[in-house]
């Protein structure tokens, strides 16, 4: 008899999960893809075509602090690999403690090649063109097209990376800012998650599956969802006014549109929003529910809801630290000022 | 008829290779040991045994930045990895963007563990000591004890990590120190010049032997010695004045005594001197020449010995860039002021 008891209430979970996978799909949540060429598809960009050589050049110049003014700053700074792809503060801080003038938080690089646009306020199409972008800006890297290109053309063994990379050893910030969007378009996370998407029933315990359930009934997926798990451009604040409207002065674009972040990893990119004014992901939770679609969720539906993200921790890739040519005589001196 | 004078003129070299084998080991420079066991018993610290372990942890912690006050520097920042073991920049930079007040160059890591004291002025012991100062330095990481302590025992990965490393996972700042002191003493880079003191005839380049004697005929091996090729205090400067001691105020310690540099991957660790004043190899060591010995090296002669510095480029060791914990809500916040 519990025998049977068992089976049945095996049977009713497995019919829930099939249910609530179904629910998920139709909520646009898509896995990352596990087939090889299939992934590749969905990550590679058509006018910037990924190769082994320039992949492994743009982990080099990622975290290239060369590329920055001081010599002090690299990509990998401000989007740590190691601490979830971001900075673990609210404000970006750049060359010469500079904080982001608009108080704006670094999101995380991770999955960021399934992000439709780049940048809170979405004014980048790519990871290439956004690449581009904090070298130059005064309050991050602050460096020069001119100085970056002087930099690394001065060092003998990056011509023989870009030739490989590129077909010809001509340095040019383009191209720079190519090999590390390139790098970017690897650095994708399968979770748990994905492996509940491709049908793996008990990938995710059955609490987070509850969370997931509340996550979709309660609209969750209108802006979160498809591979990225965010990433379109939402208008923010929708319903209600932003608790912490006043931490910097950033409204989004001109029509008040605001990237949507990804899910993926959240609970290790604290704190969040656009103003990094939120540290702990309950209250992020509760404040979204508010903002966005109206609701008052209950304690108990966000502590479902942040149970279900543990599922979004990624696999994340294995990078081996770059030895990084030495500077020349020829090479720009760094200037801190 | 040719081919004797070959078989002659090789066999000279031969000769003159035994006899430069034998003046460099005369002159009391020492290899990087090949065998494991005389390496451990080289780099281990009885007082702080190295295991796998507590290396693993101590990876994590180096490039831990939420070791510093504002979240964003780590011991990485400034004896980077990726970059010889330094950051290229003459006065290291840290916390709010401050320069280091006697406008001190940071050493690099690499091969640290076979310096004989610690810091430029010789003030520390060991790598254990050292690495307590920097993390709680006002200029460079500047967190306090108790801050580093309570961030690093609010993720409760490292609570495991550090039971598994010693054995109790009570976290202190000594054995957060104690760890990050035990990966360092495995960053050693043997190198072509190693093999050579060990036998190998002609892991060296015929012009990189002539320099290699002309560092000796010199008598740069006074004070570059050793298995560290460097590492000992020394009075500095000792004959004539260093023509850049205007350039912060560092006199050593009380008796004017300054910790000698390693000349291991010296070709990568530009800018030079404590005061990091000197850019360009060639110029270090003719100034060198005179503040220590009192000649003037003719340009030959300088060129010849950096050259000879070509050989002391060692194998970097590979390093897996470390997937850090998530902060959680007790994780003290960054403050960057």
């Amino acid at each position: 008899m519990i025998k049977k008891i068992v089976s049945t209430s095996l049977l009713l979970s497995v019919i829930a999960s099939a249910s609530l996978l179904d629910d998920a799909k139709k909520a646009g949540l898509k896995p990352i893809p596990t087939d090889k060429n299939e992934l590749l598809k969905l990550i590679d960009n058509p006018n910037n075509k990924l190769n082994d050589a320039k992949i492994e050049l743009g982990k080099d110049l990622y975290f290239e602090p060369r590329l920055s003014k001081s010599n002090l700053i690299s990509c990998n700074t401000c989007h740590n690999l190691a601490t979830g792809g971001v900075d673990g503060v609210s404000a970006a801080i750049g060359h010469k403690w500079t904080a982001n003038p608009h108080h704006l938080n670094s999101p995380t690089v991770y999955n960021a090649v399934f992000m439709s646009r780049q940048f809170w306020d979405g004014r980048s199409p790519d990871l290439e063109d956004q690449a581009q972008g904090p070298m130059q800006a005064a309050p991050e890297m602050a460096i020069s097209k001119e100085m970056a290109v002087d930099r690394i053309s001065s060092m003998p063994e990056y011509k023989e990376m870009f030739k490989k990379a590129f077909g010809d050893d001509k340095i040019s910030f383009k191209h720079i800012a190519d090999a590390i969007g390139a790098f970017e378009r690897t650095l994708v996370t399968p979770s748990r998650f994905d492996e509940f998407l491709n049908g793996k029933e008990d990938a995710l315990t059955p609490e987070e599956k509850k969370g997931l359930k509340t996550f979709i009934d309660k609209g969750c997926t209108a802006c979160h969802t498809g591979v990225g798990i965010g990433g379109s451009m939402q208008k923010f604040p929708l319903v209600k006014p932003y608790k912490y409207a006043n931490v910097g002065d950033f409204k989004g674009d001109k029509n008040g549109m605001v990237k949507t972040p990804t899910l993926r990893n959240i609970l290790q990119t604290a704190p969040y929003y656009h103003n990094g004014a939120v540290w702990d992901i309950k209250e992020a939770i509760k404040i979204m529910g508010e903002t966005q679609l109206g609701i008052n969720l209950t304690d108990d539906e966000v502590k479902d809801i942040a149970t279900f993200f543990k599922a979004l921790d990624g696999k994340m890739p294995t990078v081996e630290y770059p030895h990084l040519p030495a500077v020349t005589t020829s090479t720009p001196k760094p200037e801190a000022n």
